[in-house]
């Protein structure tokens, strides 16, 4: 694997890494890790990587590591930059032959994102795009719960993504973090609906098999100076009939990251939340509350896939986040062997829901400015 | 005290009855318990009552009773009728020098409702309106915390009230409840908005202060042959530039009866739910989570004055709707003895939360009907 | 009822009364409030009772009220005094015809509970000891499930009461609660084990059907000076091979009174604590966990009851007080109408319960002292 | 690092690998996996090592590695096998200038520790014994809230280990995991107090910074047919005069893995659960609880030294191991370096823990067959 951005201090390429090695099936042999080519080399001692392979630019890496022999050179790439530096990186690894693996929004635009859905479809090439939580064994679980029928029509859908951690200015602070989640220039049309918001998006419709149809945006900008969403609710439609809200904020003073989903159909309704991850609370009506705990024999298939350890070992983010770089190398390992992937490893969030991701963004900005109260959602 | 309304059957009658006896203040001395004199008169027994004191409709009651000596006759009138028999009692219980509690929403309209409260301000009586869960202890901690500023400017208001009861279409089946729940003619304009709704909505308005300002419904008829509406959200704007969400469900199979609200402001936020009714969670930014636990000394005075057992010993439902009684009762007594009402005595639901509950249900109704977003909140 | 106790600030006295009063089954006729003549009479405003019928002590009580017609006397006596005053009242008042009604630990000695056993059986009067505990409708439930033999033979039971009120030297600040509770001469032979741990014992008993056999007692005073345990642990042997733990502190600082029992049997366990007293967590081996909640249709008969409000309506400590008046109640008044008190009227804890718990005290201290491990149970 | 045990199926050794992995400190050169030679080669693809580097016994291993050149032979080994194949390995593995890491408890027998723990002294390598529990972050926390004396001093220690999965006489059905944690000549002398029972005493030593000096135990054998206790409670008695409650069982059906601790001291108390790691209650007297969250910056240095990620991303079995895997690879790196360890990577279980857990062992089992209720705790 070779990966783009992650560099010194940066958190979530260091989730990737550690979730690309802690089956290890991925090996991490080179990357571009910062846009300063000295802050990329200076990477090479603590990630125990040979000085030639850490490139000063990720054009270069690609570059280099496409002529490199087939044995020798990288396989994936891993993308982990701020949204601005998504599209180009993908798009060149794609046409270069490699297959990648980039954390979401997926692009810039919706128009990046619709070009490279055509990239992906041109190349053949795999591209998975890191929502987290699709890739935790509950959310499986439910997604299977779901599709089995067990609840019924679905008729209601509930997800709130709450953060508190821009309740105040901290762009002006230093935070790295915040400065460019919060600059349009880096981030994109959309604050909090696209950092979070879009999680929360994608998970509903994993989780139900669903689509949004159109939708209701109430964006607010609390903090005063803010360039972006902090926070909003938008109400939705779904393509059954079902409808929906959905939340984000990150001035919600005191909370962590506790994205929480609630699905309702005719006969029950299911509900899982970041904070008990390993636990899936099933109630039907009439009927005890079901709480299923991962681990165990009862469960789906394709929520066992995607556990390690026995019931009562909680596993947790990077376990999550391993799920979704276990599934795609092991669909790019069986294309490389001549073999079929099976259903369960191609099971991880790709280009189209990225297009969607994109387009809920675009769609949820416009309809925030909206005076109409629905917004046909548009792809 | 006398009650017009909770015949054979009826749960919330039988709640009403239970909550008055609690503290030992409050002696049931006389009813009008059914429109149908029968099975009015049927509850003389079960309640140890005499029976030329259970009567057979509401005006001979009010009638026959204002017309006893003073020290023998009820002193206070409980009104526990479903909505469309609210107005035309709690009138002439005014009117005939009797202070009032009575089930929500106050009126079968908003004019009905205005009219009232020239009533209550004309005869100087009480009206207590029995929105039970402004009676909890740890509801009444939460107003506290706002109001003492602990979370600075509440910025962020989210409530929801989902129950599973009525996801089935129960009305045919001979269920009393779930029948005139779901006629327009004895429930009014609104469903599951008026039932429960309106307990979220005045919920929001108690803990925080603040009044809402406009608001963006969309209401459902999810079940087939329906009437009214059994689910929505709504989107809020308040008085001071907070925005809220507010959802209300009756068909979200498998909940209970799970209301919940969360409040957040600069500094942190506040959660309640139901289901851990002697609990109050608060979230200050950086700091560890408190959970704050009914009973103990460290919560307001208010609070504690709701409250009859120590930490640990739970207290629910009934105690709860006993505090709207007894505090009604304390300044019905300090009146009769000539002396003032302290503050957390008053602290009860009033006609003029009566007022804003009934204009929540117009509001909202018009706002589902609308294709605009937002909806003034009119009174 | 009659009323032998509960002056004033007394706590438990006052939940007797609300407990009594919340089904309108029982009304307070009269009392010996305290053994303080004064004091005794000082209730009579506050309780609304003709002063008449405030006696100075409970010998006159009795021997007055037993002198009165039938149809005027109080039919039952309730006793509410420190535990070296329950055995004289409730065998004076057993001897003069009165069913009795008594807190807990039910006397001072276990020989004095043998001897009110006999009483009980040569007068034919119900007794009735308030284990509040056992009033819980989801405790109620948990029996139903262990009877019913679908968690399979009982294998391990546990049992927790921690609290922490008395984790300082209370009994010297003026605190009468601490004083009496922490002085031997009025609360008996065991502090904490009296007070909760019988609570605890009982809880299994009455839980299970089993019967404790032998046991093994850490009995520890803590808090430097105190007289009594304040703290203890209890490993327990039971008739059919079972074996358990038993533990009660009063000095868990921080703890406030979250009685908490586990039973496990070959095929599952189930988990009740009073933190959560609406709910029964029942985990059977590869399954999902289920939670059972009071309310619900498809609970025991015996659960159901011993509940007044539909499900997600939470129900407390007086509701579960209430729940031993009103069966004890429906008792008296089924012998009074010379019919058959029903199975569930009866599931109320009796002078048998009393007199293991007073075994339960001996034993458990005779165990504190030996070095011998095993203690048979002796009663 | 090379490994010993982890052949194919092995649980645990693939939990090794992973936590190893983690943090890209350490890197799998070789291993014996099996001692089926067979099955030790066939590792050799699964895991991506050269064949030649896969050996077919530990002895092999060891020497072969020792004779390589420095800069290219394992630096640490890993020890996963059958507790009866711990001591062996580790001693020529520590005799053979390696560092050892391994799996609990540390030897057969108390003999066999206290051997090991001079051969670590003897040859000043570092032996670390995966106590996976202590690696937890709040672990750390819960130790570094008792040190800084914020609950006074330590009264009362509970803590609990539930487990389920031997409710029935697996041992017979093939189950190997089963087979030989329920055979003496494998296990060793304690069955559940080996496997779990180390775990939970290892953990109340570790958070309290106390020594048992007696304990009282009852052990049992519950499922008919079994060799070693499955079940077992144990009286504690600490050198400061606390006293304790330990449970292991591993029939208490329907439970997971949840072990619980409970300390408490003069002031207040705290509380963890391996079910919601990722949170430290702290109950103070008199006090609103605090729910500390593994992430924040108001931890200690201890705790924020053991998280990989911001609050509110959960960590889980995996991290916990992986910080002891990766403090140990910091000492040891320290060292090559001619550095010096800071304090917060020496906190891992070390030969120490590893003494006392086999004294545990030894001392439990004698007090399990004692008729005398004290056994003084002997090393």
């Amino acid at each position: 694997m070779g990966m783009i951005g992650g560099g010194p201090g940066a958190f979530i390429g260091a989730v990737h890494r550690s979730a690309a090695a802690l089956d290890g099936l991925i090996v991490l042999v080179c990357g571009a890790f910062s846009s300063d080519p000295e802050k990329s080399k200076s990477m090479a001692g603590e990630l125990d990587l040979p000085p030639e392979r850490v490139y000063g630019s990720w054009e270069e890496m690609i570059r280099k590591e496409a002529a490199m022999p087939e044995e020798e050179r990288m396989e994936i790439v891993s993308i982990v930059t701020p949204n601005h530096l998504h599209f180009g990186p993908a798009k060149m690894a794609l046409e270069s032959g490699f297959d990648v693996i980039m954390d979401k929004p997926m692009t810039f635009t919706l128009d990046e994102a619709k070009e490279l859905k055509k990239v992906v479809e041109k190349t053949g090439r795999y591209l998975c795009l890191t929502h987290t939580y699709s890739g935790y064994p509950m959310i499986k679980e439910a997604k299977e719960q779901v599709r089995s029928g067990a609840l019924g029509t679905i008729r209601k859908i509930f997800v709130t993504y709450p953060q508190g951690w821009l309740s105040q200015y901290l762009e002006a602070t230093g935070y790295k973090q915040a400065e460019w989640r919060t600059d349009p220039s880096r981030s994109g049309a959309a604050g909090a609906m696209g950092d979070i918001g879009t999680h929360a998006f994608n998970l509903t419709e994993y989780v139900t098999g669903l689509q949004v149809t159109a939708l209701c945006a109430q964006l607010n900008i609390v903090v005063e100076g803010r360039k972006l969403d902090d926070d909003g609710a938008v109400l939705l439609q779904y393509n059954n009939g079902a409808t929906g809200v959905l939340m984000a904020s990150q001035i919600m003073a005191g909370e962590e990251n506790n994205l929480t989903i609630k699905v309702y159909g005719e006969k029950g309704g299911l509900e899982w939340s970041h904070a008990d991850a390993n636990s899936l609370l099933v109630k039907m009506l009439d009927a005890p509350y079901q709480t299923l705990r991962a681990g165990n024999g009862y469960l789906s298939e394709l929520a066992r896939h995607n556990t390690r350890t026995p019931w009562g070992h909680p596993e947790g983010f990077f376990e999550a986040f391993a799920n979704h770089y276990r599934n795609f190398a092991l669909c790019v390992e069986a294309r490389k062997n001549g073999g079929q992937p099976k259903a369960e490893w191609l099971d991880f969030p790709t280009v189209d829901d990225g297009v969607r991701g994109m387009a809920f963004i675009e769609n949820v900005i416009a309809s925030g400015k909206s005076e109409k109260k629905w917004t046909a959602f548009e792809v």
